[in-house]
Formats: C-alpha cells, structure tokens, sequence
C-alpha cells in the first residue's frame, strides 16, 4: 500500500488547516475526543484483535492487553489535558523595583506545535501504532497527526483510522485530525514537508537514524523524537543471587521470552557471578513450556534479521549456549522461534562487543559472567551507551535503608541512572506502566533525544511550544493566563518586589 | 588566541572528570556557587568594564547595566535550583489495583546532561558570554561548563573566567567547573567531542546553522540551543498611530538605536499605515542626537556585513529612506554608524522579501506602509518564518477587554504568537526582562529548538534529563524524590487508586 503524492498533498494541506481548530479547541472538548476514542477501541476490540492477530502473530492475549493499554492511555491523556499541568503556566507580576528595572506583567503558556508525523512500530500494533501513545500524545498537545502505518500490518492500521475517523466526524472537528499514509517514501515526503512541524518514531537505529537526519537537514529542522535501540542491561548481586537465583533464572527468561522477545525493553545482557544452581534452573525453564512454546515473529524482515543475529552470536568464540532456541520459517516468510539464551565471560564480551553488546530484536539474551567482587558500576560505562532501562537485583540486606552506603551498590545506580532513562530495582524492564512518573528513552541509540519520554503523560510535553505574553490585556490572553483562571490549571506566580533577595537565602 | 589540541584534550577531560561531581553537590552548595559568581563579577566590575569598552565599543553605561543583569541572573538561577521546581519531581504511588495491573512504585526526576559547550556572543560580551545566562543556566543545571570564547572580546573572556575560576578553587570545586577555549577549529573539534553532551550558541543563522548541523550528524547526536537571527516585526495599528503617532516614532527609533542596533530583538519590520505625522516626527528624532549619536560597531566583520546589507537594501527600487544614516570605518577595521530606517509598499516588500524581510545586524529598520484597513494577521505568515518577538501597538479603545472580540486584532495575536516566543504589546522588543516567565526563544530561524528558552529561568530545563526509577530502596533515591522530601522541591504525587477514574470526568 503507497498513498500517491496527490493524495500525501491533500493530507497535509488538511493538516495545515486542522490545526488552528485543534489549537483553539477546548481542554475538555480535547479530552472528550481522546476518552470517545479510547472507548470506540475498547467497543471494536473483538473485529481489530483478529486483524492484528493475523497481521503480526501476536497472541489475542497480548493483543487483548494491548487494546486495553492503548484505550487506557488515551483516557489518561484526557485528564493530563484537563489538569492542564503540561502548559507551565508563569506569571511574572509587573514590578516597578525589580533589580534590573522596571519588569512588564510576563506571562508564560505552552501552544501546540502543528502538524505532527507519527511514525508507526511494528511490535505495538495498538499501543505505539495509529491510536498509540504518540498519537494521544500529540492529540492531547492540540495538534493534528499524520501516522505512517507500519508495513507489518496495513490492514489493522487502516481500521483503526477508519474507526478514529468516525468519531473524529461525529464530533465535528476536521477531518485533518488524524490521518494515515502508507510507504516508506511517502514518509520521507512528508517528512520533509514544510507543514510538518515535528515527527515521532518508534523502530530501529538504523531506520531510526535516517529519519531524524532527515528532520535534522531541512531547511527548517524540526524537532524528531526517535525511540530506537536499547539493550537494557540487568545487573545482579551475588546476594540476589544466593537467596533467590533459581527464581531470577525463571523470571528472566519469562522476561526474554514474552511477545517473543520483539520488545524495546527486553533484557539483552545480564551481568552476573552465575553458579550452577543459576544455570541449572534456566535449563530447566527452557525444557518447560516457557522455553518450548514456537511464537510467530512479526514478519519476514524482522525474521531474518533475528536468525542472522543469532547465527552470527553463536559464531563466536567462546558462547556458550545454556537455552537452545529452535527456529523453522512457514511459506510467507515468518519465523516461529522459542528463546535462546547463552553465557559469555567478560573477557569474551569484551573481545568481541561489536557483535555481543548491541540489541538483538526476538527472544534472545547474554548473560555475562562476572567473577564474584567485580565492580561492577564500570562494566556500565565500557558496554553501555545508552539504554531505555538498567536493572539491579538486589539481596534482602543490600535492598535495607542500612545498606545506602555501599558505595559500589551506590556507584552502580549512579552509572546506570547516567546511562539510561529508566532505572529499576528487582523486577523486569518489559512492561512499562503508562503513568505521571513514566520516563521511556535515554541516552543515544536508545532515543533520538533523551530530555523526552515516549510513554506517560510528560510524553506530551515533546509537541509543545512555550510563548510569552508581555504586558497583554486579558483580551488578548490565553485562558491558562488569565488572573481568574477559568480552567483551574496550576499557575506559577512571581510577586513584585521578590527580585530583590534573589541569591540572599543562599551563599 | 587559539586553544591547542594538547590543551583542548586536557579541558575536555577535567570537564568529564567533573561532570559526577557536579552532579551531586547538593542544591545550596550550587547555589552559593551561583551567588559567588555573582558577587565576584560585581566586585570586579569597573576593571571588566574597562576592558569590555576598548574591546567591544559599547558604551560604558550600557556594559554596567549588562554586567548588573548578568549578576542578577546568577543570583537569579540560585534561587531556582533551591527552589526544585526544575527538577519536576514526580511519585507515582505503588497501586495493585492499578487499571492496567499491579503499578510499580514510580519516581521521577532530571539529572545534569554532563559537559556543555556554550558558544558566546559578540553582542553581549557579560550576559551572553563567559558568566553569561547560558554558563548560569549549565552551572544551575549541575553540569560542567566549557565556554568557546567570542574573537571580538578574548581579553575580557579571559578575565572573566580567570575570576571565575578564583571563585571555584576557592569553593574548593573542581578546575573542570568552568574553563574557557579559543579559535573556531578548537570549538568545533570540541562539539564533536563524546565527553561534550549538549551545545548552547548565541549568534548568526549561518554559524549556527553549521553547528547545529555538526551537532546533529555526531555518531553520538546532541542537543544544540542555538538563538540566532530575528526579524522581530512590530505592528501598528490605526488607532495607536492616530493617538500617539509621533511618540511611537522616537520610541522606534530608540529600540533601533540602542547598543546600533545589535540587539537579536530589535525590530527590524514595522508594519503600519503611517501618515505625515509619524513620518516627520521620525524624521525629526533621526535629526535628533538619538539619530546623529555615531557608536561603533561590535568589529570589522559585523561593520562590513552591515555596511553590505545597508547597500543591498538601498539599491532596492521602491526604498525610501526617512532617517539616513551615515558611516565611517575606522583604522582598526571598525565601523562607526549612526541609524538608518527606510519606508517601502508592501508590494515592494513583496517584490524584495529576500532582501527586506530579513535580519540586518545593526541600527536598521524598514517600515512597511500598509494601506489602511488591509487584515493584518495574514502578513505575519507571509513575511515571518519565525521570530524571537512579535509586536502590537494598539489605541486605548481596542486594548480595553470589550474590544477582546475584535475577530481582526484576535487573529493578528495568534498569528503572532505562531511565529514568535514572545508577544509583546504597547512596547519595545529590545530589553528583555530575565524572570521565570521569560520566553526568548521562537521557531526557526530564531532558534534551533523552539521548544526551549535561553534567557529566564526555564533555561535550565536545556542541560537536563530525566530518569525514573522503579521500585527502588529509598537508600538509593535522590534527595528530591525521596518521601520526607528532605530538599522541600515540589513533588507531584499520584495516588494509589486514581487511574479507575481516569477519563471519566471528561466525554
């Protein structure tokens, strides 16, 4: 499927013109749109869960949570917009004795940027695709969006447009609200359109990467919000590891395994002083229905990429295999994979890092052996660039209040806070709550940009732009920065006369 | 003067070595280093000035009002880091019976990026340059800060930091904190540089956009805040100019003339249906000292880049000076000006956009005569890609809240504040008040990256980032994320229990 340059045309030019209707639009008349679509997903679950399934070889139960996260996250989208938090609302009072003198009234909100280009993934066909956390996200931010369907499932994109589109029209706001393209160069054409003022991504680096110098080149660059790569590091103390490494061994594969491994956030290096008793409980996960049950990888692409990877890991001098994984690929080209997990000294990690320390996209992991008292905070900074995820496990006494000051526990945290976005302590980087407090992106490759997150209700802040408005009357004003404050949004005020102890509480 | 490599190498890797230090030194001590700073540079003033004058040609009055701003903004920025509000603390309370299921404990907060590399401004050798708002904003921040001298005042670049760096031994801070490099070849080298993480730049279009572009094509890409040309347009309405007219003529002519004109926000378009009134009393404040008062230009680039553009423009059909200025340049290479504003149709500025509608840098203006009752707000798209400021002048009976439905006037606002940070009315563009609700920053090609502010103190939020973390010991929390709140910073808390109702307020 392409959408012809004619039909790209008429998309932006009604984007174009959406947008100052989108702008001008109401908090609550934008969060009744985002809650009307979550529950225009939530009653056609049933008809797109069977499109998806077919299309990605996702399970209906995955699928089903997708669709209820999706649907979630519009809903909490909703209420970000009402309690109107995202606008930073500052007014600086007019203050004839200010230090530098006399300080005009200052008032400061966030408007929408314009027209936004989502670019779909293909691993989250509900959740990061035409309805997905970009798309609420920049719905809730006040602008129109483009999606550019995935290629892995055109159909299922389609529906859900259709869908979106109708309670887009039965609420009466243009059609220019949300719209979808198809094509690799028709995304790149609209890329590079003048009316298209940011773009979202989530995929790999490598598609990832052209994307945002394409951003970055135009005439006028425009900002690009790329969630790529992310090898997601775990690290686990040798405590964690006597008190409860069988059980760690059966959740971490769970954790490789899950949706086939085909998550940004899955674990692809574990760092640990493994024992036998680690080892053998992994074995015996892999023998178990956990690490025998074929799942269908996404598509053809993604297929031969994985087996290449796992192909080209195995080659390696010096891996040692401890889950053997089996793969056969069925006539249109998708693999069906069960998980591989094998074991690398240090020493092997670090001769050959190239191959071992990068995502492998599917069911795989290296585990790392580390010999018992390595620091461990510097194996962060030599294998890490960035990462969307770092993970400690920690024994009972490490975890106690008492235990803070174990300084290489503490550097250990610290390096892997400076590595990446989000930092969790004795769980699994797969599955990402869609809150307040959410961070999803760190450090390059795990994101094009690591001030911003992809998931939670900050995420909206990426298609904003903040304005000020000097010695305007209210006439003039934005709601958010009227004295009265109709919409009840939380507004910062700066007192006249407060300049003048600036810097004397301190020094 | 130019840094060398050997040289260069040692400065980057003091800043790396730095970087964690800064990191955790905790809000107060920051702060007091902020205010030191500050009260450094005051005590130093009249050396500073003496060297800034012979380097710089700007007047003795206007670098001491620069070097008071540039102290304010030190103290300022120490009163935002106690403060906490940049951190935006969040705490998404653990809920088991979380709609999507079981939540985490979730906290987030922004760490410092690491190493920044701040290009500084010829036009504002104090505020803008080596103690500057953006060193203050990198410093308040907590990362290290490595300041590309400006070639039109290395000597004052020198002392300044050699102040600065008194005051961080002192304090007993790293040597890394602060330091200063020179040449052009040692900045870009330096951008390129993995141990430098985000750039900041005051300046040209031109040589911001060849950063900008170095910064985004890294294997590794950074941020880069680059502020660069503005055309700042001021509209005048009928009204406005039969009520005061002539009063708003010498105040133009003030806003073009200051500091000649070198200034990112003076106003280089003023749209109006100017009248015979407003025409002589211009002519008679260009006949004025305000108009006859040479000042020197910054140096011998920027004088013969205005002297060219000053041409360019005049020899343009349909240009028709009001207040001529007059030129000379100077043994040294410098140029000695006195302001020049010319008058053209709006379908010579049409005809001439490329020439008119652009930002010359100096004390040059154009009026654009608009034939009275012509809509106002479609000009502003068709002459102003982006602008750091936009201007309204309006008469008492429009700026009154009755006249708030005036559809016309409406729509010139929005327009405005589409193409520009800040929206100012019933005054200048040129001063620019340093508060926290401050905007300065506006779509390209007024800034690399609109979404951000390089004067106030949401600065800042350039030289951050944010990590969550999950779960984890309240032993290796930071300070502001941790329940009893040690720092006071503002915390947003989201209860156990509130996603059931997300999305049901609204629809």
């Amino acid at each position: 499927m392409h959408t012809s340059p004619e039909a790209l045309e008429q998309i932006l030019s009604r984007a174009a013109s959406a947008a100052p209707v989108l702008a001008v639009l109401p908090p609550r008349s934008r969060a009744a749109l985002l809650t009307a679509l979550g529950d225009a997903l939530d009653a056609e679950r049933d008809r797109l869960i069977t499109i998806a399934e077919s299309e990605t070889g996702l399970t209906p139960a995955r699928l089903g949570g997708e669709v209820t996260r999706t649907a979630v996250q519009l809903r909490l989208f909703a209420d970000a917009v009402v309690s109107g938090a995202h606008l930073d609302a500052r007014i600086d009072e007019a203050d004839p004795e200010f230090v530098l003198g006399a300080r005009p009234d200052l008032r400061r909100t966030h408007i929408p940027v314009g027209p936004v280009l989502n670019f779909s993934a293909s691993n989250f066909p509900f959740a990061f695709s035409v309805l997905g956390g970009d798309s609420a996200a920049i719905l809730a931010a006040g602008c129109p969006v483009i999606v550019k369907a995935h290629s892995g499932h055109p159909e299922l994109s389609e529906a859900t447009a259709a869908l979106a589109q109708r309670v887009i029209a039965d609420r009466g706001l243009p059609a220019g609200t949300l719209q979808l393209i198809h094509g690799q160069q028709t995304g790149v054409a609209a890329l590079r359109d003048p009316r298209v003022r940011a773009g979202s991504f989530t995929g790999s680096t490598h598609g990832g990467r052209i994307l945002a110098d394409i951003a970055a080149a135009r005439p006028a660059p425009i900002p690009f919000y790329g969630e790529l790569g992310s090898v997601n590091p775990v690290f686990v103390t040798s405590e964690a590891l006597a008190s409860r490494g069988p059980a760690l061994a059966s959740e971490y594969l769970a954790s490789v395994a899950g949706s086939a491994g085909q998550l940004c956030t899955k674990p692809g290096l574990l760092f640990a002083a493994v024992d036998d008793a680690f080892l053998e409980a992994l074995a015996t996960a892999g023998a178990s229905e956990l690490g025998t049950s074929e799942h269908r990888l996404l598509g053809p692409r993604i297929t031969d990429t994985y087996l290449e990877d796992v192909d080209r890991v195995l080659a390696v001098d010096g891996v040692q295999p401890v889950v053997i994984g089996t793969s056969r690929v069925d006539e249109a080209g998708n693999g069906w994979v069960t998980p591989t997990i094998v074991r690398v000294t240090l020493e092997t990690l670090r001769a050959n890092s190239e191959v071992l320390a990068e995502e492998h996209f599917g069911p795989f992991s290296v585990i790392v052996e580390v010999p018992d008292g390595t620091p461990l905070a510097p194996l962060v900074g030599e294998f890490i660039t960035g990462s969307l995820t770092g993970t400690v496990h920690l024994g009972e006494h490490e975890r106690s209040a008492a235990a803070g000051a174990d300084a290489a526990l503490s550097d250990l945290v610290t390096a892997l806070s400076r590595h990446a976005g989000r930092v969790l302590f004795d769980g699994w980087p797969t599955g990402v709550a869609v809150t307040p407090a959410q961070q999803h992106g760190g450090p390059w490759p795990a994101t094009t940009n690591d001030a911003s997150t992809s998931v939670g209700t900050a995420a909206l802040g990426r298609f904003l732009r903040p304005v000020a408005f000097q010695n305007a009357p209210s006439a003039f004003l934005p709601a958010a920065l009227l004295d009265e404050n109709p919409l009840g949004v939380p507004q910062e005020r700066s007192a006249a006369g407060e300049s003048i102890s600036w810097g004397r509480a301190v020094g």
